[in-house]
């Protein structure tokens, strides 16, 4: 059995010093602390999210690609952010020190920091229950940083990427509907190697208003971003982008998967009209395609500001209104 | 059931909001980041801790008293670090949403926030089984910040307040030896209510060179600052601090608990001998006692940089040489 400080230094300090280190902090692994600071006139963006075995992935995952998208579902926030990533810690809990497992997760997980220009800084390991805590700290002027309240009445909304794979993946392994082998494995994919829209978050900086990613579904994503912006929206439910493999399945489980599904870590933000042809060419430059989906709207018809709880709007291509009582993902309830 | 959102908004966010803020945080909880930036010229120290129920504590913990620990193991990190409390963000798994215990909890987390002056910038909530993910942001001046590193042949070792009470707590509850009902009382509460050295840190700025918390056991946590400075020590295991409590417990018991005990959460730190008044000053000033155990020596003596592993010399008060086995706290392994 390796010791706690061995497993460090063994799968993730020497990985971690092997690496270059764009952001130079003065002081990664081996102390109390860390010592880093944002660029002279930023900020550091900050982020943590929890993984938990048996919630967020299934115990059999592939270590590799679990070692991906714990660093990705953190570095999506940044993304939302507009930040530029700077660096993370990971603290987590193993039932056993297994070198394999261990291997395969840092390659998984150095893979994206590599790519991503984020320096492991710091950590923690001890024995337990399999649980995976991230932080990640990325770098925006505060002033171009995209925020959740910042929306305004006649922006348009827009999705990148597509939505609903990795929920489309989930009612799969569940047996809730079948897809054959090739549009399964696409799905499965799109759960297990979802990949944060940092490029995109960047390019987007003066010229998105608000800003968040999709991860617990976009119907409730999108209610934080009107909710803090005082707005309502509405939106165009067959305006969702999704993959070839998921128009392949029934229509109310495409409706299901793109508005309710999470897992999707997609940026939705607003943007002023005048700036359509800003937000295409963001898109271009981060290659990620971008889709308009609907229009925020005043929070109510008087133009007085509302008490009320936001409100979205769905209505389908023909502009016929929905009545959907799907809700975002939500950790304390069965789904 | 509560859900997540209602969790975290109903113990935490509120409560955040409802506490001073200090260190003005740009952006807190409620967005994709939250948004911090040292003072000019400083740095942000981080440091991340991850406390697993059956592990860091009992199932029946006081959870005041777990919400407290949890933060202040990850503040004593920043102590030892000579760092100023800024921000720290929580993210925890929890089997159910109990609001009474949610609510202790938040008590004993937000009481020490407050009065470290400490902001709840960011979280992140989910089911699973109980699991504490804290990360840490306090400000140093990168030139006066207590690295593991800079300890020099000749320093004198010290540490502060008292070893050891924490172990004996264990040792009690789990039968190992028994203390009187006050007795035990003390040591239970050193082991759930541990306070960082934060003041001290501060005080010992420009002063100490060296710097580490003692988590693990003062065996193992010191070789840690041997090991990153390239140096050895010689320390007497009869000097090192203790309770009175600890002190009615048989000498062998006391010896292991205050040379590997873990879960002290007090600074062991290395300051050149011409600063011992100014050290006692700065215990005064955070209201800290601070006791001489021992000193660093060169790495071996022909004074060239030795390839081989630090090594600590234990010595009793009459100077006679003690060979000691004890083994720093290690998290995969049994005690």
């Amino acid at each position: 059995m390796l010791s706690e400080f061995s497993l460090i230094d063994r799968f993730f300090a020497r990985r971690a010093s092997a690496l270059p280190h764009p952001q130079g902090a003065a002081l990664g692994i081996g102390d109390d602390c860390a010592l880093l600071a944002p660029p002279a006139g930023e900020m550091l963006a900050i982020s943590t999210d929890m993984l938990v075995e048996g919630r967020h992935f299934f115990p059999d995952v592939d270590p590799k690609a679990l070692g991906h998208k714990a660093l990705a579902v953190n570095l999506s926030d940044l993304a939302a952010m507009g930040a530029k990533p700077q660096a993370f810690t990971l603290a987590f809990s193993l039932p056993k020190a297994d070198a394999d497992w261990l291997s395969a997760f840092s390659d998984g997980l150095f893979e994206l920091a590599g790519r991503q220009g984020c320096e492991l800084v710091g950590g923690d390991t001890t024995s337990g229950p399999l649980n995976l805590c991230i932080t990640v700290f990325g770098s925006v002027p505060p002033q171009a940083a995209l925020r959740r309240d910042a929306a305004q009445p006649g922006d348009d909304i827009w999705v990148s990427g597509t939505l609903g794979d990795a929920r489309a993946s989930l009612g799969v392994q569940r047996g809730e509907w079948t897809a054959d082998a090739t549009d399964a494995a696409t799905f499965r994919r799109a759960m297990e190697w979802p990949e944060p829209r940092i490029a995109l978050g960047l390019a987007l900086r003066g010229i998105a208003r608000a800003a968040l990613d999709v991860s617990d579904g976009l119907a409730g994503d999108l209610m934080h971003i009107l909710e803090r912006s005082q707005v309502n929206a509405s939106v165009d439910a067959d305006a969702l982008p999704r993959s070839d493999a998921l128009r392949r399945l029934p229509a109310d489980v495409q409706r299901r998967c793109t508005i309710a599904g999470g897992d999707d870590y997609e940026l939705c933000f607003t943007a002023p009209s005048t700036l359509r042809e800003a937000v295409v060419a963001a898109g271009q430059q981060a290659r990620v395609p971008v889709t308009r989906i609907g229009t925020i709207t005043a929070p109510d018809p008087a133009g007085a500001v509302s008490t009320a709880a936001p409100m979205i709007v769905w209505h389908d291509a023909s502009g016929a209104p929905l009545t959907l009582t799907l809700q975002g993902f939500d950790h304390f309830h069965a789904e």
